[in-house]
């Protein structure tokens, strides 16, 4: 009989977390995922580090209680101010966050070393990105911007058209005036990737976009693979599963969720938990 | 001497119900208030009616423990879901909310009983308002509409020009098309009158706009102010302070609230409760 291996958890503070988590089946389509989406308390992005840091530990208690192996913080608020408080409260837990990952993908798609960042208020005024773009690459000039809009843009699903591209226009447009503009656009919301076209359509052409959401799924599935994959690990044999909770709101979070996800979403298949 | 009266407790879940208080000042400028705001877990407008009903008898609890001697609902999702709750736990308290003089103030603006409501994903879904409608005139056709996106853009403080009047054309145009469209539009949430230029901008112009924030106030002022003249009731004689409460974040309280309440909130003014 193969061993199943635990299930990775992963949670958000509500939908955007699974733009990651679709990333994530794509790169370790065996395993098994336990998604927590904090929708009782969304959005992070508007609220300060010590409380998001506060629902970040519960997030993660909840998941540990269902017996996850590993842990992916799926939001970059979170990410950007409950990593370090997550590692210490679970020292024997693989935990990844799409700050890094994203920082790292931004430094190596730049030729230039100037790189724009749009994020929730959040993130931005936390400043998890520019000090992560700076770790990498101590001389990159980096730009950041805080498009709070964007979030209820992509959950009311109106990511093209006239609309999208006016509220992009005004949220990016100058960061990329001046002589020596940034070549390079971080997503550094999950939501954002969802009006990815519509904001390419307001950018200069040779702008590259990192996907936090993407590009970091794949660095995170790689190292969460490869700790599962270690001698005395058990393998990843799973069934490809979600399992979903939410703090709040089935019925919205399975029609809203359903578009990020980019599958299917049964709201009595959401568990409502209370953290 | 004389005696001062209880102050009123005011709560909303974020800033929107300032619209509320700046009104209730207005009328009552005597009073002395307690304003919370449930930043943290805000909004309420996306939340389910239970959870918003949890919510809303703590933020009542935490203001009866700062000694209000009335009680203003000022959101129109929690007056929605959680009115009959609030009013049973504290039925020695005066308790009002946003949504039943709104409604009355709807009935009174429209001459042909068809009424248009706008308003949270919460407040629509509820039904109150239709319901609201419905009791003062049983023939009056209601159409309704969730305006998510509006929040966001009313805190983003984009509260007019191209962006603003291409949001309220999609959400609101086609509500007043066919050949007996509405004459009247409720505002019902307390974040929109910020935008009711911008909605009014995109109306037919003989489309009366029925302010839920101001209209409302005035009524609930009446009620509150008529039980505090009340035989052997202490008169209104506080000194027309406020007293400022939130969940999370005086700094973004402050700021944005600002706005909604038409004068300035200093950060180091706001109290950060846990509820």
């Amino acid at each position: 009989m193969t061993q199943t291996a635990a299930p990775i958890g992963v949670f958000d503070s509500g939908v955007g977390g699974l733009t990651v988590l679709r990333a994530l089946r794509a790169a370790l389509p065996d395993a098994d995922f336990v998604y927590l989406g904090d929708t009782a308390r969304l959005p992070y992005g508007t609220k300060s580090a010590a409380t998001v840091a506060r629902y970040s530990l519960q997030c993660a208690a909840a998941l540990r209680a269902r017996g996850i192996g590993a842990l992916v913080v799926a939001c970059n608020t979170a990410s950007a101010s409950a990593l370090d408080a997550l590692r210490a409260a679970h020292p024997d837990l693989p935990v990844e966050g799409v700050v890094e990952p994203g920082a790292a993908a931004a430094v190596a798609a730049s030729r230039t070393r100037r790189i724009a960042v749009i994020a929730t208020e959040g993130t931005i005024a936390g400043g998890a990105y520019q000090r992560a773009i700076h770790a990498h690459a101590a001389d990159a000039r980096v730009v950041a911007r805080a498009c709070p809009l964007f979030v209820a843009l992509a959950e009311e699903g109106w990511t093209d058209g006239a609309i999208a591209e006016a509220i992009a226009r005004r949220y990016v447009e100058d960061l990329f005036d001046g002589p020596q503009p940034p070549d390079t656009l971080v997503l550094g919301c999950t939501h954002f990737p969802v009006l990815a076209g519509a904001i390419a359509a307001v950018l200069p052409p040779a702008v590259r976009i990192v996907d936090s959401a993407a590009t970091t799924a794949a660095a995170v599935a790689a190292r969460i693979g490869a700790h599962r994959g270690a001698p005395g690990a058990a393998p990843v044999s799973g069934g490809g599963t979600v399992r979903w909770l939410a703090t709040d709101g089935a019925a919205r979070f399975a029609h809203i969720g359903s578009r990020f996800l980019g599958a299917r979403i049964a709201a009595d298949e959401v568990e409502i938990v209370d953290l």
